[in-house]
């Protein structure tokens, strides 16, 4: 298909096509003459990850061009592109850290001894962590750090089914590629089911008489 | 305080305080002479609250101005509240939705059955799960979407801690807030947690043998 053949097929505009391939975010179709290309299914499924990981998880262009170009790197290892898809929320995080803070790394040490984590001493995240559990104590969220261990059973509880499901993959371009998809929109299934839940909560909280009238 | 201890007490730079006031995101201080005020406490956990909303939950000024007037209005139910907090990760989403495009509505009603999230059908939360769970299909996040019970018993539990962290609150105020404050961040602490536990099992599984050289 043609350049607006491409668009039509993925909701894409053409300049945001043509500015995609300027940064070597698509790569470049096949030229057929000195104006035209051709693209396939490749660049249709190309644009679909572009978008799922901009538009849903919020990630920056320069964070999904390191991605891509760690799906595209044959030599690159499982476990360092997993590396470099999960800095897209922890860097997000350190960059709030404001050195000479005191940050609770004890609170993070003692959720990662509880859940078995502590040999995967990846300073980036326990950085992440920390910073975050900092924040939350200066708003005052008492009860959420009361409550680490809900958060972090869960956690784990959806990363075992995130490992299963990549090992299930037939070639290592697939795996590597659903390690990014899974992860960014795996975040963003868990944020949208828990406002479900809470939504649900919320209403049947509100059909009860409400204590002392603190909430009017 | 002035506006430069304001600034020092917060990590805040001075120009992105004077933003803030004249967006009215941030209260004015109380004037004591026609070129200076004076801001307290109450102005540093104001700054703290939209460093957090927007520099670790990712929202846009527009939302998080939406959240404090919500945070603000005294006559807003809390349920109303939570449903203007929700938004700023199902808007997201829904706003990628083509219309005339087959969601996968049925799986997110079979759901929302299955947890007994069906009586509070919420028309954004409904659309955005579909939508975002119809990109996954596209992408072939199929183990993902056979996983989705998983992902929702983990979101459920959150939530139910939320829930009774939330119920705690003395006055109505701190309660308002905490719902904002806790759904946001507590997004950003189910993303850390879930990237430690997959760095743990990433690393135990590149220990191992690799089946047949898939991943190199």
């Amino acid at each position: 298909m043609r350049m607006a053949g491409l668009s039509r097929a993925t909701g894409v505009p053409v300049p945001t096509i043509k500015f995609y391939l300027r940064e070597g975010l698509l790569p470049a179709g096949e030229r057929t003459s000195p104006n035209q290309s051709q693209y396939d299914d490749q660049h249709v499924h190309r644009l679909g990850l572009i978008r799922g990981l901009t538009e849903i998880g919020g990630l920056s262009l320069a964070m999904v061009s390191e991605i891509l170009g760690a799906i595209d790197d044959p030599n690159l290892q499982l476990h360092e592109v997993f590396g470099i898809v999960q800095r897209s929320v922890t860097r997000q995080i350190t960059e709030q850290h404001t050195a000479g803070e005191d940050l609770r790394f004890d609170l993070v040490d003692a959720v990662m001894r509880e859940q078995g984590w502590q040999h995967a001493h990846n300073a980036e995240h326990r950085l992440a962590a920390a910073t975050l559990l900092s924040i939350m104590e200066r708003l005052r969220l008492n009860h959420t750090l009361a409550s680490l261990k809900v958060y972090a059973n869960a956690a784990q509880a959806i990363a075992e089914v995130d490992m299963a499901g990549l090992m299930q993959h037939e070639s290592r371009d697939e795996m590597i590629e659903s390690v990014a998809t899974a992860t960014v929109l795996g975040d963003a299934l868990v944020s949208t089911f828990r406002r479900m839940a809470q939504t649900a909560m919320s209403l049947e909280a509100a059909s009860k008489p409400t204590p002392t009238g603190q909430v009017s």
